[in-house]
């Protein structure tokens, strides 16, 4: 028997899956949480918590931790880094634990924590590392896109796309949800040419003049990470 | 300046929709709600009332309406006719008023016309007709997909690609929303051949036993059908 796939498109329809048992998700929000959590992992630093409101990043923060806390993609001035996968390759947060809030990302993986079994964190640049994991574990996947203020994004959705390529394609899963084959379509439009098919979303529109191109060609190579980040006792770190 | 075009693939969504004045509302539920309440109007039926819950159809039923009412693809035992198209094309309904509760349908177009300054029916077989009406209207427009239980759906969303199509073709529109861009190029995808395309929809295979091929085929006849049905005063009726 074959494991099932599902994608939300957004926080605001996961609580409307129909996966309800023995399940993983895959959280992600490609500009730019989960992919600055992978560069982290990758540049040594050695958990991320991931913190939803404000509020509690500050208590963190009276705790000695180092802070990245982002709102509407600017950095919050109390916090010790932003948003940005650039931000976490500073050498001197090597093996640090680095409390971790943004707009849409880290309250997604808040979410998923609720009800899931396990919670990975995915992005482009470990997509094969995510999927590789999933496939050898014995669990349903639900992918959730973390979204822009609860609404669909074209980055997240293709994403869910490019997983689901991959997960289906193993021929461990299958698939019955209409989004998962939406963001399967998406991806097979867009996978030769991602940063020219991105230039029309409105995340890429809203965050010209906040995100450098450096960063964005970072975020859009697939698997430059090998590391699948995974949530344990509230926070995150490699699997293996 | 143009009017913005938004796209919401799940009434759940709707309330985090970012247009917020001056706008139309166009809802879809091909299988099968909109369909039908076009196909009626199409067959004289003088004005479908839409109503969101069941209760709300028993006390209709009372007072002496025709009833049309479905859950789960299933019409439900008080109801005259259920909500297939071929359902409301009995001529000893015309010039009457039929009270319509479906599963998701009309639910939506009760939340449309909370807020929206007008309230459309769309569907594939009255592509055109709403589209000119849009293009001559002074409003923005938002699309709401009926969705499933909440959950995106392929039909829905391909429906607003195709309307996307006509709104944006026509120069009077722009958009900076994703589902838009999305749904456009799933349009793109499967306009030359939609029939093959939702074969593979969750919607089709759920309803294989329920919907006749008959059915099938002229839900998704594009522009068979020149109505563009408006909600007015609670009721539903051709706009012109």
């Amino acid at each position: 028997m074959k494991f099932q796939l599902e994608v939300c498109f957004s926080p605001e329809l996961y609580r409307h899956k129909l996966t309800k048992e023995n399940f993983a998700v895959v959280v992600t929000d490609i500009f730019r949480a989960t992919t600055s959590i992978c560069a982290a992992l990758a540049n040594g630093i050695g958990a991320v918590i991931p913190v939803s409101g404000e509020a509690e990043a500050r208590k963190y923060k009276e705790k000695g931790y180092l802070i990245a806390c982002e709102r509407n993609g600017q950095t919050m001035n109390f916090a010790d880094l932003g948003n940005s996968p650039s931000d976490f390759m500073n050498s001197r947060f090597k093996n640090k634990t680095i409390a971790f809030s943004t707009t849409n990302g880290t309250q997604a993986i808040n979410l998923a924590h609720e009800d899931a079994g396990e919670v990975l964190v995915g992005s482009f640049i470990n997509l094969s590392a995510v999927a590789n994991h999933l496939i050898n574990s014995d669990k349903n996947v639900v992918i959730l896109c973390a979204a822009w203020k609860n609404l669909f994004n074209l980055e997240d959705a293709l994403y869910a796309g490019a997983l689901s390529d991959l997960l289906l394609g193993s021929d461990r899963f299958e698939t019955v949800c209409d989004s998962a084959k939406a963001s399967l379509d998406l991806w097979n439009i867009a996978k030769s040419d991602l940063e020219g098919y991105l230039a029309k979303s409105s995340h890429r529109i809203r965050l010209k003049s906040l995100v450098s191109d450096e960063d964005y060609r970072y975020t859009l190579a697939v698997d430059s990470c090998s590391i699948a980040p995974v949530l344990r006792n509230g926070k995150i770190e490699p699997a293996d």
